[in-house]
């Protein structure tokens, strides 16, 4: 099987140099920007890869939701199999993409948008075709595991291990998509549609690490604590779903609490096959190559869909779901949480909440901060 | 597809039941021993599963190598795709069902024969296809993981877990093959020839937890470290193979560490993906009719093999792999091991070895076991 690849950046090299080693898949032409088409491999024409009858499948590597959206359109259209790693497009185009690949006939993969190198969507996926999953979950973004460790190994202040993983390269120059949970978000849309064949477009809840400090960890770390950021979603019995990304703190021996550096975890329950957990490198070239040219593999097995049939854009409702959240903020603003047990030096107040709602725990946080006030919140594991 | 099953024992009737309710999926016949028919889904007649036209697979599910054996080879010669949960039939036939399955064109999987609802040969079969497997392994035994995880947390002696692992039913009656590592050895050999085509079928070494005491693990939490029984595999860059089986000491935060109960962790490392780990339930009806039914999915995608082409019978070689080793033996036989710190109480001695052979390790121990003398080793992660 022939693949072309859109896009040559970091992916896109990977791809390219693995595709060259892997025996019964061979690499076609790469599309790159006019003017970056300074070898033979490359083209800036993207009907050369259109209009090639040798080439089955496309690898589309650019990242972001347009052009890859127009470009990914048209493979599928003229019968090639694609596989992305692009998670922002397949969270904003999935449906459409979907539709269009099954209509064509051909195949639409995309494990490596959701994990890196962890073969997540990819089980999750062949797990649904025989069980039921009820929840999905885990830590998808390497960035922010990275910086929560280093906060918990070595004790720093956010700034400094926001500083250091921009210099390791596993944060970029405006980290925003990372540390608010953006990012782990778009992930577990992508998990949501493949376990229940709906993708959340509405109501989902994102609170990231931002407001994390030294202290807090300090805090936490005094009661054997350990803070990750979890991306959760389930779907109760009649139907109605939930996913939202929060801080959440584990206790010592939890597998979360093994996940060291830019590793992610990726998690689902399935009422037969029980708790799956996997962990591996979610970012970087190599391990993200690996996980495009498993599906290009698995495309090759016949393999066609990720998505199962029926894919549907669905609304999340995170007002059922209960936890118990660690809350941080300034002492009058105290009374808005129901704490069950609290810290006060008389400015800051740390405590434990009863169980309240997601909902409702993330909208009072962003209140509270359109008023100015500082808070950081994490659920508890329970 | 209709699948029928060969054994009606705890697999097969969660593999029964969940077929019933999977779509896409359906069940046929169940084969069960003569005078265990007393239903019209079941017979005892094989030929009246590979005569019947209407079914395109079979699921394995009886264990031990005969009868199944024989009743395997039926069926691919019949041209049915084979599903099989049973490591003693793989280890012990592995090369001539696979050559049967390919010359008949037809699927011969068997995830659910190393690490129960865990998806690791299937994903390391993907794997192969597009990167370089450098090691494989894991906690591939439930049973022992079971005792390993309750001797730390209760402090009890290893004849009370394993009473409380056979009340629990967890381990057989006859624990022999389980604490032995016999049968995590069985599931590294299974990985062995997924990853690599070579089926080690001499010079094998495994070492189980028969040896240990309360004191000895006692004496590993004093140092911070938890015990698990772990199966490795590695080939090195001129083709040598090593796969053994052996306890462990890790330090806390370590993924091992967090694998609780009778759960497993599978584990790979790809020179593109780096580590990829996978925990789940290892054992147990309805997590190994998962696996199962994934398997029954896989091949109506289209899947056919999990053993790459070109698979053949090897031998081990564990003279290379280097191990630091914890080893508790009387005082007498402290010489023979090259000890870098000691702690000698006149009658025990308890060390840490300076690296040596795995091979040497096994060898050493079971010279001194024949002469009477006690010994418990376990390979520090280095």
């Amino acid at each position: 099987m022939k693949a072309a690849i859109l896009g040559f950046g970091t992916v896109g090299v990977g791809v390219y140099e693995m595709l060259q080693a892997a025996p019964g898949l061979d690499v076609g032409l790469v599309f790159v920007r006019p003017g970056k088409d300074d070898a033979p491999f490359k083209t800036s024409e993207l009907d050369r890869i259109l209009s090639d009858p040798t080439i089955d499948a496309v690898v589309e590597v650019m990242g972001g939701v347009e052009p890859a959206y127009s470009y990914v359109s048209a493979c599928l259209m003229a019968g090639k199999h694609v596989v992305s790693s692009n998670k922002a497009l397949v969270a904003a185009h999935g449906l459409e993409l979907e539709a269009l690949a099954r209509e064509k006939g051909v195949g639409f993969l995309f494990s490596a948008a959701c994990g890196g190198a962890i073969p997540f969507l990819h089980n999750l996926a062949l797990a649904v075709e025989s069980d039921r999953i009820v929840s999905v979950g885990g830590i998808l973004n390497g960035t922010t595991n990275f910086m929560l460790d280093a906060m918990q190994t070595d004790g720093s202040q956010y700034a400094d291990v926001l500083r250091q993983a921009q210099q390791l390269g596993y944060a970029e120059a405006d980290p925003s998509a990372d540390v608010s949970g953006l990012d782990a978000l778009r992930k577990i849309m992508l998990a949501c549609a493949v376990a229940w064949g709906k993708l959340p477009v509405e109501g989902l809840l994102h609170e990231g690490i931002e407001s994390l400090t030294a202290e807090d960890v300090a805090h936490f770390m005094g009661k054997g604590l350990v803070c990750r950021l979890l991306a959760s979603a389930s779907i109760s019995e009649n139907g109605k779903l939930c996913a939202f990304v929060q801080p959440m703190l584990f206790p010592a021996g939890a597998p979360e609490t093994s996940v060291k550096k830019n590793f992610n975890l990726a998690k689902y329950h399935g009422v037969n096959s029980g708790d799956i957990l996997l962990m591996g490198q979610g970012a970087g070239r190599y391990p993200t190559a690996s996980a495009v040219l498993r599906d290009l593999s698995d495309i090759r097995s016949g393999r066609r869909a990720m998505f199962p049939a029926g894919l549907a854009a669905a609304c999340a409702d995170n007002a059922e779901v209960l936890c118990r959240y660690y809350v941080r903020t300034e002492r009058k603003a105290a009374a808005l949480f129901p704490f069950a047990e609290i810290e006060d030096d008389n400015v800051v107040v740390r405590g434990v909440t009863k169980p309240v709602s997601v909902k409702l725990m993330h909208e009072t946080a962003s209140r509270l901060r359109k008023d100015g006030m500082p808070i950081f919140f994490a659920a508890l594991e329970d």
